[in-house]
Formats: C-alpha cells, structure tokens, sequence
C-alpha cells in the first residue's frame, strides 16, 4: 500500500480508472427512509446482534471510511463525527442522500439482487431513478420456493409450481442468486436430486411448515433442485461465498466445497459467479482460473476491510484470468455502502495497479484494460448488458 | 510496509503509540535462570524438538528481530552474531538481563497465565516486582481438573471439587484459560455435557490415569465440562487458537470451529477470547465483527513473524470493530519474547497505521485513538483493570 | 511492495540475489517442440480446458509476465502483444528460445522430476546441454508403480516387484515425488499399509485395471504404500501440494492434513518438502517450524501470481527458520516458465528483503545470506549436491 500520488504516470491511470462507469454486478436496494443512530450502526455492520453500550460501529474500518469518504457528498469535511455526520445526513433527508451518494459512485449500471428484505429498500425501478441509471433484477431463487409454499401446493406438484415461478419471476431478469451458503452451507451433495426425491423432500418441508407456522427453506436436497433448476433456466448464477452474517457457518462456505457442483455444471456453459468470498478469496481465484465456467468478486470484503480493502483487492489480482473476475458493492441499505463499495474498489485498484506499473511489471495500458474489464466489461459479456450506452 | 519515517505527521503518531502503557492481557512469566545457547533457541521456537546441528533458530525471524531490538538494550549494537548476545546476556545475568527487557517493554500491566510449566517461569507477583508493574493472574483451567484427579477423586465427586477448586483458584484472577485446542482441537460438541455425562467420562479418565500413571486431561465430554464451568465461573475465557507448538493439530485449531460454542454462551454475555489465531487471524476477525462476546488478537503470530509482523498485525484490522481487538504477547521464557512482543506491535501498528494516515483514509487522531484502545483500554474495559493509575 | 531501485544499499543487495546460482530443486523438461499460439496459451495455465474464445491466457498475471520480462530475452522491447511475442518466439525457433531462456534464468542446477508427460519434454541430459548447467533427475513414485502392472504382475507379487523398480528407477536420482495430493487427496491413513492390506489393493487395482484398460493409480492404500517404500528409500520425498491442475481437490490438498504422516516419517530423517503450497503456503510455513523434516516452497505459485508473487514470497518468510525454505519453479513445458520461476522469485526476494533492510529490521548481510539459503544452499544440503562448482 502506497500513496495514490506516486510517480507521475500514475496521475493519468488514477484518472482513467476514476472515470470507469463501473457495473455492480451485485447490488441490494438503498434505504429509503431517514435513519436513527441505532439503526445507523446496525446498517454498517454484518452482525444481526444490538450494538453493545461499550462499542460504537463507526469504530470499525467500514465507520472510517463512511466518515472519511461520504461526508464530502453530504458538504462536510472529511472525517466529522458521528453525531455531526447524522445530523448532516437528517438535514439532507434520505431521498437526496441516496441521490447524491448513488450519482457520485460512478456506477453506470445496477444488477439488483431483490431477495433479502426487498420491501424495505428500493426496488430496480427506483434505484434507477434515483441514480439516472438503468437497474436490471438478479432473482434470488429461494424465496420464489418459499412463495410457492406460501401460496398453497402439495408435495408432487411442489417442483412444477416452483420452475413455472422461476420461469415467470425470472423474466427479465439478468441473473440468479443462491443463498445455499446460509441455508444448508457449501457441503452439499452436488448432484440434481431425482423427483422422487424432491418430492419426498417438500412433503417433508410441507409438514415441518405447518407445524412451525413459518417457511424457510433449508433442506438440502431443496436447495440443491433449486440450484440446478436455476442452471436449467441458463442465466448468470450467483453463490453467496464466504463473510456475511452470522446466520452463516463461515467454515462451510469456502468455495472449494463448489467443486463437485463446478464440475457437474461445467457442460452447460451457465457462468458461476462467486460472490465477496472474504477470507477465502484466494480460494476462488483458483477455481476462477482452473475452470472456464468460474468468476468471482470480493465484494462485500471491500467494505467492511475499508483502508485495508487495498490489500483485499490485490489479493483478488493472484492466479485468476483478469475476464473471471468481477465489481460489486453487495450494498444494502444505507447508499453510503453503494458509494464506498465503487469509491474503496476504485482506490484500491489505482493503489495497486499503479505499484505494478511503478515496478515496472505492467504498463499503463494494461493496467487501465484490466481495471476496465473487472469494473465493466466482464460484467457486460456474462450478463449480456451490451455495450455501454 | 515503508520506512516508519514517512511523512512529517508520522513522528507525532510514532511517539504517540510508543508512549503507550500496554496491557498484555496473555502473557507468561520470564525464565528466572541463565541459559546455555541450546536452551535459548529451544525457547525462541515452538518446536518442542532439538535443534538440527545444521540449522541454528537465530536464522529465523523471531532469531533476527531478538538480535536486532534486545542487543541494544542490552548494551549492545544491533545485530551482533549470536555467539556475542549470549555472551553479553550471560555477563549481565538473567535478573539484569529480565529487569532490562521488561522495563523497557513499556508494557504497563501483565496478565500473567500460569498454566504451562509454572515452576520453570516467574510467578505473577516476582513479574511485578522485576518490571515494576501490576501483575494479575489468568488461571488455566485443565491444571486445575488435573490436580484435583492427583490429590483424590472418585467420578461422582469429580465435578463438584472441580467446581470448588475453581472458584478457591481463580478467587483473584482477571481470566480464565482453555487449551482445548491442544488437548483434542475446536472440533468438540459445543453442549455442555449432562452431569451424568461428566461423571461416566471422570470414571473413564480416572481409570486410564491408573492404568497410565499419568494424569492428562484430553476427554472431550470433560473438556467440554471445564469450559462451562468457566463459563459459570463468569471470567473473561481465553482460546488458545491457531499457532502453537506441535501438540497442536493446526487443522483443528481454526476458530470458526467455535461457532457452536459462541452462540450457545451468547446469552451470558462472558468475554470470549481468541488468541493468537495465525494464520486464521482473519477468520477470528470474521468472529469478532459478527459476534458481541468475541475478541482475538494476534498474540504468537507477531514474535514468531518478526519482520513480517507488519502484514500480520495489518491483516487484524480488517473486518473485526476496533473495541475487539487486543495486544498480547504470549512470551515464555527468555524476557526477549517479552520485549519483543510489544516492541513488533508498535513498529507494526506504526507502519499499518501511518500507511492509512499518509493516504488520506484515517486521520491521527483516529489512529492514535484505535492503537490505544487496542493496545490497552479494550483489555482494562474487559478485564475490569480500571483506568491507568 | 516497492520499487525495487529503493535506497543506496538495496543495489548492493539486487546484485548479490541476482547473482546466486539457484538451485531449481523441483522442475520438469521444457518443451522442445515449436507452438501455435493455442498450444503456448494452454501451456501457461494449470486448467486443461480450451481456452473460451471470449479471453486469453495472455491477460492474467503470467501472461503479463511473459510479455513484460521474457520479450527482451528474445530481443523484443518488454511488453509486446501477444502476436508479435509468438511471431519473435517462431523465427527463433524452439531450440534457441530454450537455450536463451534457461542460461539466462541463473539457474546453476536443475532437479528435473520426470514423471508427468516426460516424453513430451526435455529430460535431465537434455535440459543440461541446453541450459549448460548439471541437471538431476527427481523420480515419481506412482508412474513407478504403473509401469509395474502394465509390465505384468500378480497382486501377491506387486509389492516386491515395486520395490525392486524404484531401487533400480531411482539409482541416480536425487529425490523422489508423490502425487498423492492429485490422485487421493492428503486426508489419507498415514499408517504403512500391511503387507496383507497392499495385496488385496493390489489385487483390487489390477481387476479394475482390466477391466477398464486403463492403468491409473489411486486407490489410498496402495499410494500409501508407495509413500513408505519411498521413505525407505530414503531419498528426499517431494509431496505436491496446493495449486495445480483441476485434477486436484485443492480443499484436500491443505498439508495440515499431512501431521501424522509427518510425526510417523519423523524417526526416520528423511526430508519431507512441501511444494508450491498456494494458497496454504502460511501452513506449510508452520510445520517447518515446528518439525525438523519438514521443507517447503512456493515454487508453482511464483510464477501463475506475476507482479503478485512479492506477496506470496514475503508470506513464505513468516514462522519458518530459514534454513527450511527453498527455491523452485514447477516449470513445464514452456522455457518461459522456467525464466519466470528464477526472474519473479529474486525480484521478489529483492523487493521483501530491501523493504526488511531499509526498515531497519535486518542488516544487508543477513538478506543476502538468506536469499542464498533459500536460493542454493538449502538444497544443496538436502540432495546432497555438494559445494557448487
């Protein structure tokens, strides 16, 4: 980790990866309304648990660099305190909050991942209104399941019910998205269950809804004819990988637990996208560089590693072909995560690409390629977004 | 890494976090005894093995930075070849040699576990008088179940002596230990066991302990036992994780394999603390963002990374809240580890945190604040030490 | 990471690491053959998948470095596109590209290990008469045993007849190599199989082998088996472990998993060397430290991490002494890989140790000292290579 000044070549590299209109590939609704301080920190965090009496959020990596970073958008100079940010933030309201941080992110095009609390935050629609960006839908694939149940099916017609909602929620969409690492974990058997055995499967999940009144969907042999139902619907897959909350077993999230379900995939062409993966993104490089059907990001790492996001980001530049590697903020809630996510990503990528050109390893061009292609490009071509507008 | 000098505001920030009066919340005692060149690199590794004939442990980086940092406080220039430290340290002898270490550490409070070879080692009360510092005790837990075998039990009575022994043990001590790591690795049922459980398993430990004559405590159902007794018990808990010597099966010593453990003694809010946890410092990390009742530091890993402790030390302050962080140094034995332990850390914590000023992300303020909470005011707040007198 | 010009004294130390003749303790032939440009992409990767038309090897770390450092051993200005680079490659034929890139690594001694695809490559005399420099041979054990039944054996006569091949295949070598890593994983019983056990393996493999008219070695027992024949073998035993073609379970290839192997090895004193090790490089680093016959790399992952292999070689500096560490390159094929594998590991070396050196932290002396260590003279002791000539 260096100054961002460095040699003077450097300037012109910081200017070119500073004007990449960058696709968020994976990327959550901002908050619509004002937020308390409670609600604040609990927003900047990964933790479900309260804030403890003794300890405040923005003392973290993540609370730095929303002071240091997104006061500047809101008019203050960098670094305020907490209170004073707030209030800053209360003043604007959290409709130009939203539009002054989304606009300044310099994200050119939203993919917008719908399934985790989507009525609390904007939709696709309004996420492009309010940044005069266009927005498409990644679909998430276990709450279409979960619907399903919720709106009245029997056991065997369980797997009809659920590809004829995918196919119609999916319709427009650009993606999907498993959350298979949360629910069940990576450990899974990698093979499509038969449909006895998912048949069997939902009758057991019928039952254990009816007993506990609620329906969530965790079994393993659900998940994974989800998994490949989504790989029959052929749109771009997303995993979630590695760091999130703590509904997840880390341990069982490590992305070489893939590899049989990789493999199994492979000849069907359908693009694997490998989300956050922190701390096992080295993990995922490999698999990215091994098999061509394999990308990955490190997403939400680069927020919650702030000043350390360089080192995050560097770490993601190892064995993977640069076409297999992805942006994307994983914000949700409060646009501050939407504007650090592209403002972190941008620096580290300048700080690091410019260390290799400094040492003479790369040249200028092919450090603005590559930072063009992971920001933009890569996205363009496994989405099918085209070429920017 | 860079050079420490850096830009002019770096000064202030590297005297800032020198004058710093440190807790090192997991320390051991220092060798009491001069020692022959065989037993000094037998001390500097956590190899229990003799060393090689064609490898000397001074070729390593913890053997670099003692002959780098101890031999001027020793009088020394910097870097003299082993044979002219001994010398020096045999002509000063081990009291002047520990007095010096240790003073000049300016580590302001020591919590002093003396589980391991306590006899070989200063108790806390002589590391006081040597260091002219406060000195409190954390208390190992598996010593204690094992005297209680060696002074008389039957498997009934197993349980409630442990539970008396205990509380008369830790009647003054700030924390308590486990090695669970050691003795059967993190991979353990995290329930505490029934007392029907603890007593069949107390039955089988007594008699393979006759059978043996030995007495080791390696049962996981008693454990288990000793660990929620501990919990009761209501002491902060240190882990001992990751790095170790090799009784240790490093596989099993990843701290995610707590997970079970911590949610399930969420509720009585005891601090959970992870040490040392190379190289899975990240992962601890990942537990103390997610969970209130997890810390870790990266205690062992510093000594034994030397130079590199930069990157360790940086890696820790990435994804945890800085209010869950801590210094150690796990020294034991030649009062180098001592001094080394807080002399890497600031030179680290200076490095890292002086990169985050220089490039704009962190103010000094903030830096300075961060390393003081780390360094000292998270250990005083958990362990209840009080404000710095 | 930082320029490697860096100050006054770091000179001295680039020219006295680029001036040790490394010792490549583990490398295969380079390819003798001219290559289309598919050919040379599908040489510099460890996927043996086609290249998808919508990327290019050449834009990945390696490729990079290809182009950056191996352009002007053939003449070119650093940095052309990849089409003049091939044309350049083609008009000076195989043979002189081979010669230029192998003198020009500094490469003073090859240990060539034979086993994978060796008729397609360059054997030992070969690459000495073209590098101009004495080259060894490192034998595989599981071809060994291959050639066995494909000669012609019962099951009880197995056993016998392996040893008495690798006695004889192993007269000259300097080492031996498993890949037990590709063909079972590490998670095997480390226990020498019974005589009985080896049998029935045996005879298991040799009806499957008929069966399926494939000769291909993976059954636990039989590999197991082959690991303590080589132990009594005694030479030093190469694992593979870590990064490598998908072949490879890479979860399974962490060398933690190889303790008891190690402990039940020990007795014995033959060196045990973990190679390449990416991206558990930080684990093998612990078993050096902790156990005397234990040595490691990070040999393949040098050259697929570029510009990024500063950071994987300053992580293989950490826990282990000095005098476990060595240097290779896991060349195949391409002579480029060979260059890439002495040219990326001194740049790295002079880049971490001018950092350590202008930090303060070690003296000019002991960087050089060490980088001849892992560089030379560490294998030399290992294999046995003498004083260099």
């Amino acid at each position: 980790m260096r100054r961002a000044e460095s040699p003077t070549g450097a300037e012109s590299l910081t200017r070119a990866i500073e004007a990449i209109s960058l696709v968020d590939h994976h990327v959550h609704g901002a908050w619509a309304d004002d937020v308390s301080r409670r609600q604040f920190e609990e927003l900047i965090t990964e933790s479900d648990r309260p804030v403890p009496g003794w300890m405040t959020q923005f003392d973290s990596q993540v609370g730095f660099a929303v002071l240091r970073h997104c006061a500047p958008v809101l008019g203050l100079d960098p670094g305020p305190d907490p209170e004073t940010y707030l209030a800053r933030r209360a003043e604007l309201g959290a409709e130009e909050v939203n539009r002054r941080l989304l606009t300044a992110s310099g994200i050119g095009h939203f993919l917008v991942e719908t399934g985790h609390r989507g009525d609390e935050i904007l939709g696709p629609a309004q996420m492009a209104a309010v940044a005069g960006r266009p927005a498409d839908e990644i679909v998430r694939l276990e709450p279409i399941a979960e619907r399903v149940v919720a709106a009245g099916t029997d056991a065997a017609g369980f797997a009809g019910r659920f590809e004829e909602a995918l196919w119609e929620r999916s319709r427009t969409a650009r993606g999907l998205k498993t959350v298979v690492a949360y629910r069940h974990g990576l450990d899974f058997d990698p093979r499509p269950p038969t449909p006895a055995e998912v048949t069997e499967a939902a009758g057991r999940w019928l039952r254990a809804s009816d007993r506990s009144g609620t329906i969530r969907l965790d079994d393993p042999v659900l998940l994974r004819h989800l998994i490949w139902t989504g790989l029959e619907r052929g749109l771009p897959l997303q995993f979630h990988i590695g760091l999130g909350d703590p509904d997840i077993d880390l341990r069982r999230s490590d992305p070489l637990l893939l590899r049989g379900l990789i493999e199994l995939a492979e000849p069907r062409e359908v693009p694997l996208l490998l989300l956050h993966c922190y701390p096992f993104h080295r993990h995922a490089g490999y698999l990215a560089h091994v098999y061509p059907n394999v990308y990955f990001d490190v997403g939400l790492g680069v927020n919650y590693t702030g000043a350390r996001s360089v080192a995050v980001v560097a770490e993601s530049l190892e064995t993977a072909p640069f076409a297999k590697v992805l942006f994307s903020s994983d914000a949700w809630g409060p646009a501050e995560l939407h504007h650090l996510g592209a403002l972190l990503w941008r620096r580290a990528m300048i700080r690091v690409l410019s260390e290799f050109v400094a040492e003479g390893e790369w040249s200028e061009n092919q450090a603005v390629r590559v930072a063009t292609m992971i920001g933009a490009q890569n996205a363009r071509r496994v989405y099918g977004l085209g070429e920017k507008v």
